[in-house]
């Protein structure tokens, strides 16, 4: 095709170093957290020089941020966008419930969930990692409590709900279960969740 | 008094020693985890030299372990003592409700509940140091599910109830209320947990 810019080779290499990057450093963080991850082990683990990583980002700072975009990416491809095809309020947060516990499940994080993990590690830590953390824990509760909030319009909940505290109530769930899941292992903790999420769905039900 | 030996001053001093880096152990693994508490960081912190870090506690595990301990400690000083006031059952979940929950606002540790953090931290790594945390972990679910049994023979709460998931859904109050609080701050975390924690005794009331 005329005027088809020639193939820039080197910024295709570029984008798929940094893509396996990212993708090893986000296991690497879910193992060691944003604060363990450094270039250094990063580059071990890939077999690639630290020089190649240093390239792809510029700072510490920089890979902490990218950790967090992918894990988001990958938070709302595996749970949030199979719950879209629930109509939303009560059965999306069925579908939300089913897919996040599922997720946790699957162990697609080799050392558990990044973003919980990494509430403790940034405690008092000013800067733009946790602003950014903070950012995607704030969507995550208002998809939970805007969900309530049509479940109340929708009649399927009581009109006295809160959705604020049902939505704290059914992060809850989730973060017990990675946590009970990663000290106990087995499959009880999974279990345990969604008896747990049902039962803050149902005891909402609009009589 | 005749017969009364000697003072040992070195061994006071050094029992003094080993308390006071203990205690500022405690604070340190509770910013820094587990895993990013070093003897190197606890000296510069105590303003003494690395040596005396190593000369009263031999490598990282042991460590590691005093301040499990010393934490476990803290909890039931703290959580756990002042519940014992309460009969076992509903009176006493009640009392550990409201203690674990002012103890988490109270913020006894700097970076929040080292307990919590540390189970993301361990998570995969096999060795003493994880197998402590499950230990006290279990000591305290139990404590929970106990209870949940005792509430059950006194007929406070109905036949049907679960005690191990009646711990679970307790157990991940707390901890969405460290979570919460150590991401937003503020007190809202707190204010949701003691409602989550009334909610979920009041809802398996006998009828």
């Amino acid at each position: 095709v005329v005027g088809k810019p020639p193939t820039d080779g080197r910024r295709v290499r570029g984008l798929a170093t940094q893509t396996s990057i990212i993708r090893e450093a986000v296991q690497l963080a879910s193992t060691d957290g944003l604060e363990g991850l450094t270039m250094a082990r990063l580059a071990e683990r890939l077999n690639i020089p630290k020089s190649s990583v240093h390239a792809a980002f510029g700072s510490k700072q920089e890979l902490q941020g990218a950790v967090l975009r992918e894990t988001r990416e990958i938070m709302i491809e595996r749970v949030v966008a199979p719950a879209l095809a629930a109509p939303p309020g009560l059965q999306r947060l069925v579908a939300l419930g089913a897919s996040w516990i599922g997720y946790l499940e699957n162990e697609v994080f080799e050392g558990g969930c990044v973003l919980s993990a990494a509430a403790s590690e940034l405690d008092g830590r000013r800067g733009p990692t946790r602003d950014a953390l903070v950012g995607i824990m704030t969507e995550w509760l208002r998809l939970l409590s805007d969900n309530v909030q049509a479940a109340v319009m929708n009649g399927e909940f009581a009109a006295t709900t809160e959705p604020t505290q049902a939505a704290f109530e059914l992060h809850s769930v989730g973060l017990a279960a990675n946590w009970h899941h990663q000290l106990f292992g087995g499959p009880a903790a999974f279990k345990a969740a969604r008896a747990a999420w049902s039962e803050a769905l149902a005891r909402r039900a609009a009589t």
